[in-house]
């Protein structure tokens, strides 16, 4: 079988490489302003399209009407790609993105599996985060995280490995009983302690640590913000504290784009294997 | 507030110092038998219940028409507890199990931090039985653990905490992903590979070692079974080859009644705030 | 090669099997009252001797003037083994319990590598010993441990990984930083805080929980005293006091026999290939 | 008693914060061009000295002939601090670096116990390196840590703990021991092998990836050599083959001054506490 991954940042050129890793014909289009040599064959998009059995765009497939290649000088209408693409099954993110269309489409980013092992690599780049900011070792920092969702229990476990102290807020009587039972503090989401903590990890998409909350915030303490969108932190406060809070969005391609690349090829393995 | 707790098994009397220990009240009835002193007031189950706000009966709270009372001399009656009671709150395990009644009933045996808790003490007392029955040390044996429910998620942490070589097979690709990102190997329930391990948890309520699965296993394989019911193995055939195959039910009773205990408790005092 | 294993109990059983999964050629003697064939051909220990190039004597080599073989009905004076043996490779243990000898002798049993292994062992023996005589999970409770050696070194980091709350004692400044950067609390030997602890294990071959200390603990702890020959507890104290003490010794042996035997036959590997 | 701390780069005001947690009289010099307010009594070094019972300069102490005072625009001969100190007790590092001299002095770099806690900031620090240098996840990532000395002993920790895939080389027979018991891979100094690593890191103070090891590994390997001195690897030739070689020294100071700070002054208090 023939792919061709077309267009995105680096994660794309990874997720090629695995693809060729794993036996497979593999194009790669999108990718003629790399300066080094990738080991890959390189085509036009056009060709691509239509030599390939299987075709790959990336997590964000659009950039206005065109498709999103970053890395090329060429500019390929969405329109154009649908009508070369005819049949051919398409691999793509975000699908609800796309302009109604006929594509044979199957869109991975919306799977468990796709979510999980990325958030995983979104935990690995917080404690990144964190380490990069805080002056002081993670080992025995006090660290309290919101929310007990995908990324929240990955972090934690990271974190405790890491011999941190580590608490963790949850809703749920539920969630509170599985920290507990995984060595953890459980805690809800009781803002008047949150002073004792250095390093403070928000993953709930909702205005959580605003005003009332910052206020019960020590002016050392780091705020690591996961939550999409426009974030769980009054900003604008936490600068007029002088609270050093900072909203990371899209970490596993900026912390490890290799192994996102990587993940994006399995979960389309994984699909095929399921068909 | 006056707590009474009324029958049951070892579980019972450390629920009972739990309340203590949060500085109620407290009346402990049905284990007149006990020779040693438990340090807490015993009375006959008539005025432990006239006496009581709350009253707490066991994990299973019946033996036929009687209320389960395995370490007294006396009897008493569903039905005369039922009218005894009148409005007082009645907190018990398996509600199910209990005749049609107007009693003021809570079940916190259905409830998920219950379950949560008590699987941790299941996955601790597997990992016992495991010690008690294999020759070699957990670290480095291989492992295999069928499902990845509540017992098996907290199973498979503390034997991968042990340095067991742990596997874990689940049918749905997203739990693979859990497990994976967990450290984890993963695989489906493909028993053409179970010839390689040492010992073998199952937690799947469901004929999974059947005669076929079990002509993949090394004779000289521990099999600990920890599915409810009539379990996960054909136990007549496993003995026929040879092959350790334990069916080990209410762990958490067996190994460890005092923190079973504390667990009830703890979920009667959720049950209680969020009320 | 030829390798005779001779004598000793269950471990050495083991140690022939894993010198057979080598590739070695293999005979086992002294174990001619074993009911259940072990799939190793089985001799008298004098055609053992002779036709071997190495003879492998258990970690206890001598029962008064005779090898150590307590499954077997024949008994072989040392003084026939040594002359008998001649000038062949001897792999033994604890060669100071031997009377003078022209053996050609290795003692497996002091090399660092084994020490360290069978360390592991008697650890993770000592775990299960807390787990069988405690009626409270593991994870979460207060667990201390007196020194920092091999066994020390390893339990610690076993009951942490199984989420206890660790606490050890060292004399030593620098076995404090070690204790503290693993993630675990240190103190040194100031046993006015014994009272707080749940599981206390020895590992201090001296008379470290005397009277006084004993006077610190509570009524129910569990004392594990892992220490060699009479061990680290007043132990006729430790019995008025109504407090359980278990001197627990050759925990490899009980606990991990196939293991056990496995880390002979690998530290002889080790000495051949040295050599 | 009243403490001066007496120069240094920003270690020494955490440690001199560390000390008026602890509730000394805390006066800080050398630290006049900083900017900020440290919430610490600033001196010039004179009265510092003078109003002092106990004086700590930092862990490089001189700078040629004058105080190690990077963030002050004074200069402090040391032939001069030594007469204005007099009996006053001076805690200092890197003593062999003074000239001879009449000062009351302890060496707080020479301990164990600093140069332990010291090394867990290298591994913390180390494996930052290897997230910030390397475009995936640290989990799955195939690592080879030679040596087995304090650091790659945390580190090898660590990586573990992160579910890294982890081997360690050493020499000694009873270090491998220990490595395979705490769960990794061991293995000694053959190169052969080197092949497959992601990322190796380098403790040993000699030159051990030299050409002929540098020509079994990968060109995608990174190395992060953590050996003092001129460090481990033939840098010229790594370059060459267009391998990324770091050579990270400092560590404690770049990645936690904070924690390295307080580590200063625990060991201070330690060896006050000896005394």
């Amino acid at each position: 079988m023939r792919v061709s991954v077309l267009g995105g940042d680096k994660r794309m050129l990874y997720c090629a490489k695995a693809f060729e890793k794993d036996g497979y014909d593999i194009t790669l289009s999108g990718f003629d302003r790399l300066q080094s040599d990738c080991g890959i064959r390189i085509t036009d998009p056009y060709s691509a399209v239509i030599t390939a059995d299987i075709i790959v765009l990336p997590l964000f497939p659009l950039a206005g009407e065109y498709l999103n290649m970053p890395f090329s000088k060429e500019k390929v209408r969405f329109e154009s790609f649908e009508r070369l693409a005819g049949e051919r099954t398409v691999f793509c993110g975000m699908s609800d993105m796309l302009p109604k269309n006929t594509l044979d489409l199957f869109d991975y980013s919306k799977r468990e599996d796709y979510l999980i092992r990325n958030a995983y690599l979104t935990a690995e780049g917080a404690v990144y985060c964190a380490m990069t900011e805080s002056f002081h070792s993670l080992k025995g920092a006090k660290i309290l995280i919101l929310g007990y969702g995908r990324i929240a229990k990955l972090l934690s476990e990271i974190l405790l490995a890491l011999h941190a102290d580590v608490t963790v807020a949850a809703r749920k009587a539920s969630d509170r009983a599985w920290i507990g039972e995984r060595g953890m503090k459980a805690t809800d989401f009781s803002f008047k302690e949150y002073y004792e903590y250095d390093v403070i990890f928000n993953t709930v998409p909702a205005l959580v640590l605003d005003q009332n909350a910052l206020d019960h915030i020590s002016d050392n303490a780091l705020i690591i913000d996961l939550a999409s969108k426009s974030g769980g932190v009054d900003y604008a406060y936490a600068k007029e504290r002088g609270i050093l809070a900072l909203h990371m969005l899209s970490l596993p391609a900026k912390y490890a784009p290799e192994t996102a690349g990587e993940i994006i090829e399995e979960t389309i393995m994984n699909i095929l294997e399921e068909a």
